[in-house]
Parts: C-alpha cells; structure tokens; sequence
C-alpha cells in the first residue's frame, strides 16, 4: 500500500551524514511508491520560538497567558500562522512522520523542538491524548546521529541509558500525541567513523527502510491502564496485574522496579 | 558571600507566573545582596537555531559540518556571534544560573533549547566534561511550570516519574558542563489552582531563595568513575562497590537496577 510520509529534518549541511540519511529515506520509501514529503527546517528558516505572533487576531487571555491553550483556541478557530498551518496540512496527511536530526545536548535541535512546539502544539490542551490521541491512526520515528559510541549511553555509561534519555521524547511527545512510536533509528557516532562504516550504517537504514511499515512499535502502556479520577494513576487492578513482574511497564512508568530493557529501543518490550 | 545570578527567562507574558517566579527571585536574591542579571529570551528576540551565522569568517569543515566542533574552534579564535558572546559574557560571571521555563513537550521551549544549543555549544566537544567540566565551580538549577498535578508525574503516573524527564536535562546538560545541580524548582500546575495556592507556591519559591546558596546539590556520579580507554563505562571496581547495592547510581546509570527514588528531585539522593 503506498504510504504517505512526512520527514521533519534539521541539519544545515547537505554534504552532512543527517542530510544522507534523509537522502536516502527519499529514495528507498518513493521506490516502494511512497509519496515522500520533506520539511527542511533550516533551509525553509523554519520560525523556533513560540510566540503571540503564532496566533492571528489577538489572543484571549493575555493576562494568563497559555501557549497550549492559545494555540488550541486558534486552532479552532482558523487563526494560526501560516507556517504552521503548513506543516499541520503535511501532517494531517501523512502516514509516518520521520524526525531526521542530530543529536544536540540529549534532545533535538532547538529548531525541532520549534517544529514540536509550534506545530503540535494545539494538540497538547485536547482531552484526547497517548492511546487515544488525536494521531493515533498515524506512526512515527526518530532517526538520529550521536557523537559518541553506543556504550556510552548504556545503563552504566557516563550518559547513562539511551533509553532514559529517549523517553521524554518518545514518549513525552510523539506517544502523547497518539503516534504510534517505531524503534528509532540510532546512527552511532558516525562523524568518528571511516567512509565504509558510514557507507554501511546508510545501507542498514535503506534495508530498515524496505519494511519498515511492516515494523511492530515501542510499547507504551494504554490510556484505559490510568484513572482519570484519581490523578492519571495507574488502575489498582493494573498495579496488581504487574505487581509480580520483576521489571517496570516502561521506562517512566517503572513502578519502582528495574526498567524493562530496550523499553524505548526495541519493538514491542 | 554576595554571588552573581544569572536567570535565563522564557515566557512572553509579563504577566504569567513564570515571570512573579522571575521576579521573586531577582527580589528576594537582590535583597540577599546578590547581583542577578536576567536574559529574557522572548524580550531580547533570542535567535534560537544553531547555525554556521553563529560562526563568523566562515566554518573549518563545510564538508563534514559539526556544529560543536565549529563552535569550539570558533570560541577559541573569538569568531562566535556577538549575541552569543554576550550570553557567555555573563554566564562567565555567574556564580548561579537558574533556568525559569514552562515546561513544554517535557523539556524547555524551543528558544531556552536554542540558548543551551547555541551559548553552551561550545564546551560540548571539549575534553573537560561532567565532574571535571568547565562550569564545575558554577552551581545551576530548572525553576519550571507544569500544567498538570504532580500524580501524573509519578512513577505510577500517564506522564512517567519526572526524575526520568529531568535526566537529561540535568545530567545531560547541566552536569554535563560540571555545573552543580541544585534541586528543581517545580510548580505544579499554578494555571489550575486558585490565587491563593499561587501566591503560596511564590511564597515557598521566597523562603528557598533564602538559603539557595547554602543547599547540597543533586547527586551524579563522578567521572573518575568511567574508563575513558574502555567507552566510558563504570569501571570494574566501581560496579563491584555498589553491586549490592538495591538501587541504581542515578537514573540514567541505572545498571539495571530500580532507580534511586527522587535521584533528580532531591539533593544528596
């Protein structure tokens, strides 16, 4: 079935390893008869701060000011920013959304986290949210460079476990969103490398990339495991259910126990 | 001991929270006889992306373009931006740096991002880091709004222990330029509460500031800890030490323990 995919990317350099992984999502997905749409965020100079300028017409509550709430209202109501609505389009229609970046201090450029801001924003006041969220038809991936090897962000390296460092994003963003989240992509350390091993990690992406549709996502505990009522907690039936289990349900939602491996690397854990 | 504070700001509105937060402590630390600086990220129109315009007289390695190589290079051959030469001006003089937000999408907005991108960018490739990094005679603190209840934010929680979304804030930034970590100031969800319940949390923020200075930092493991020949992994000895312990070191080193509760929320943990 031919898919329609959005890929969000923020590297300045085309010459970059980030703009050769992009490259090549391009081409292996629009082979498969994908219709692939990109979203260059510095080449389009894409706006990073969330400001009142994003919202036409004024907002309502200056005096209580909430991006979150403002942006919703606009939303609504027709009136946000025209790069905004831009990228919401893009999204409303695709089927995957790819985020193709370099790694900057744990987290995405600052100009992606404008993109997340700015063009997810509206969806953060809904009442839909995580397993019912208002993407919850669509998935999405990170796909990242680092510059440092893969040992140095296990669970007794000094940046400590990749997948700690990941939930905030994966979870935090793309799952609350309703997106089911695919494995990322990690290229490690790739600047460091020789041409062949960077040439290799490209040919790893572009077999990923044959079935990727196909991949099984990350596990995230589903919206109905939580009590509205009672703060978003866990059920007491849910706690019990996994009270025997030596590991957490996930990464933040660990219960006091060790976390399940891989929780945020690998599908379906 | 007077002590220079710099409070890097990011809320647009005059009027939020955010800003009393702000304004409490300018108030409160100038009363104690500090000198406190604020860079008020929206006011001064803060330019969020890192890009090669940071960089004056051109990039080394266009080819291979790495922001923070280039950045480094660049520091060190006075060719960086003036607004970033400016921020680094009073970061330099800082004894304490507070970092006043609303949390957005689990982390700080995208024009705070930018700030830690394009000011701290530079230490990024240096060889001085974490305990020995450059900032450790520096203390730091995240001083940020939620928009939901503290439940939601448990380790039963939709939203997952906030000490697994502080990390990578605090240790993959903060600590990792050897900043001393001070505890979080966190308001939880003052946009939902009444006048009063916001007055009080200010008024808690008040007696805080008080005795800021005096408090004990959040708990990382120090970098003597890692063999840098061998991935920076916890050296043998190290992990033999606290094998028995029942927790992990900290939230990210986990060794696939429980995390050590509060590790991020608590100083000393």
């Amino acid at each position: 079935m031919a898919k329609k995919v959005l890929i969000v990317y923020a590297h300045e350099s085309p010459a970059s390893f980030n703009a050769a992984a992009k490259d090549a999502a391009v081409a292996t997905l629009t082979a498969q008869g994908c219709t692939v749409e990109v979203s260059d965020l510095y080449a389009m100079k894409f706006k990073a701060a969330a400001t009142t300028e994003d919202i036409t017409g004024g907002v309502k509550d200056a005096e209580n000011f909430s991006y979150a709430k403002e942006i919703k209202l606009a939303s609504e109501e027709g009136r946000l920013a025209d790069d905004i609505k831009k990228e919401q389009e893009k999204l409303k229609e695709a089927d995957l959304v790819i985020f193709q970046f370099p790694m900057y201090w744990s987290s995405v450029p600052a100009i992606m986290k404008g993109w997340m801001d700015r063009v997810l924003g509206f969806t953060y006041a809904q009442e839909k949210r995580y397993s019912e969220g208002i993407f919850k038809d669509k998935k999405a991936m990170l796909s990242f460079t680092t510059d440092c090897p893969e040992s140095v962000y296990s669970d007794t390296g000094i940046n400590g476990d990749i997948n700690v460092t990941l939930w905030p994003l994966q979870n935090g963003i793309l799952n609350y969103c309703g997106f089911q989240v695919f494995a990322p992509q990690i290229f490690w350390d790739p600047a460091t490398g020789s041409p062949e091993s960077r040439s290799s990690m490209l040919e790893g992406w572009r077999t990923r990339l044959q079935n990727l549709c196909g991949e099984a996502s990350v596990y995230f505990a589903p919206l109905d495991y939580f009590d509205k009522e009672k703060g978003f907690l866990l059920k007491p039936e849910v706690k019990e259910k996994y009270a025997s289990k030596e590991s957490g349900l996930t990464v933040g939602i660990h219960m006091g126990k060790p976390l399940p491996a891989n929780s945020q690397t690998k599908a379906g854990v």
